[in-house]
């Protein structure tokens, strides 16, 4: 089975998220397992410090090398399958549905959350990959962490309800999804298109595919650049 | 005070981040409050539907309008001063840094939050402003919302410990943070570059500088482009 480990000073931040919703149903039907490990069991003095302050002065605490090092090691050894070790950072590669796709194949995961001001540069040595999840910073790298777990799970076969809904949605094909109606077919004056209630299907997939490629190229026209260099086909997007 | 709610179908759970940590202690101080809504409370059958199929066929279910106009509204009319509106979607504007900047400048907040396989387009008639979170496709916008709450309560004064410590952190120059060391000087071979431990300060600023622009460099080039393009100055990367 799939497993899913999380590193971190905020181990329980992650359970009510990863048991609720279609994440709960995966890990219910076996899709993956999850553990979060807390940071602060391989610290050795009495306040369990994970912190320290920078060499060269400067704002802030930096999380210490050696209980990431001692934890990493020891969650490794657990099983004869070592962990594929990711941590976040903003000089990591931009998250993208791509690299979702390939963390769903990963038999075992191990995501590594920093808190305070950042990581003694040391820890990166132990990563086999580095994520940005995107140009902004937060507080710690636990929601990075749910968000990648969130994607991923929800792209092993089985975990939405219908094994074809993940296919068709924003980033899978290279487009954005099209426009999406449902009842009232009038609400407020505001009137679902008519092809949709048509009942004409290949109407419905043509209008879809219409409404895909012009949203895409109103909203996000570097998308709709690679689109048409590859001659207006489906393709993966962040390929 | 500031104010900053959801709409949601899954409203517990932005509660316990939001009173750890340095969420915790900015709400604490008075820096924000925070009430997450349950989107169920303004449907009016007995399982509380929120959701229905999309015209035109297809998997998944999208999210009905008439719940979500009616929770908007309501939550709306509850304070003189309107709540600024965000939605989220793939073809929204890619949150950044300055994005977070400019919503910390907020008094009151309303982040609205889907699920199952998208909305009704009509309901985004009630955005001002809808925001993606990156190229990738989430079970729903709670992790996207707690994402940007996140970064823009860490801006507001006084949410750090210290005040100086946005400041000089990634994205926040154009440039990403410098390489970062503390304690122990040499871990396992791994040495801490002499300089930081010096106390030369203006040899530490000046190492930090080309550690930045280094990384930038080999890590972020379209960063760095848009650095070299500024005159080599700090300049607001993401404006």
């Amino acid at each position: 089975m799939r497993r899913i480990e999380t590193l971190s000073v905020f181990p329980e931040f992650f359970e009510p998220y990863l048991s609720s919703s279609i994440m709960g149903r995966a890990r219910a039907k076996g899709l993956f397992e999850f553990q979060a490990h807390n940071l602060r069991d391989w610290t050795h003095d009495k306040h369990a410090t994970v912190d320290d302050a920078p060499f060269g002065g400067g704002q802030g605490m930096l999380m210490k090398p050696e209980p990431i090092f001692e934890a990493v090691e020891a969650i490794q050894s657990r099983f004869a399958r070592p962990a594929h070790v990711v941590f976040f950072s903003p000089v990591g590669t931009p998250f993208a549905q791509h690299t979702a796709k390939r963390l769903a194949e990963k038999e075992r995961m191990l995501f590594v959350c920093g808190r305070y001001e950042g990581m003694d540069e040391r820890v990166y040595t132990l990563a086999d990959e580095i994520i940005s999840l995107g140009d902004f910073v937060l507080t710690g790298g636990e929601l990075c962490a749910l968000c990648v777990i969130d994607a991923l799970v929800r792209l092993i076969p089985g975990a939405l309800g219908d094994e074809m809904s993940a296919q068709d949605e924003s980033f899978s094909s290279g487009l954005l999804e099209y426009e999406q109606y449902t009842r009232p077919a009038d609400f407020r004056g505001m009137k679902v298109p008519e092809v949709l209630l048509s009942g004409d299907h290949q109407a419905v997939e043509a209008w879809r595919r219409a409404s895909s490629i012009e949203r895409t190229r109103r909203f996000r026209p570097d998308l709709y650049e690679a689109f048409l260099e590859g001659g207006g086909h489906d393709q993966a997007s962040t390929s």
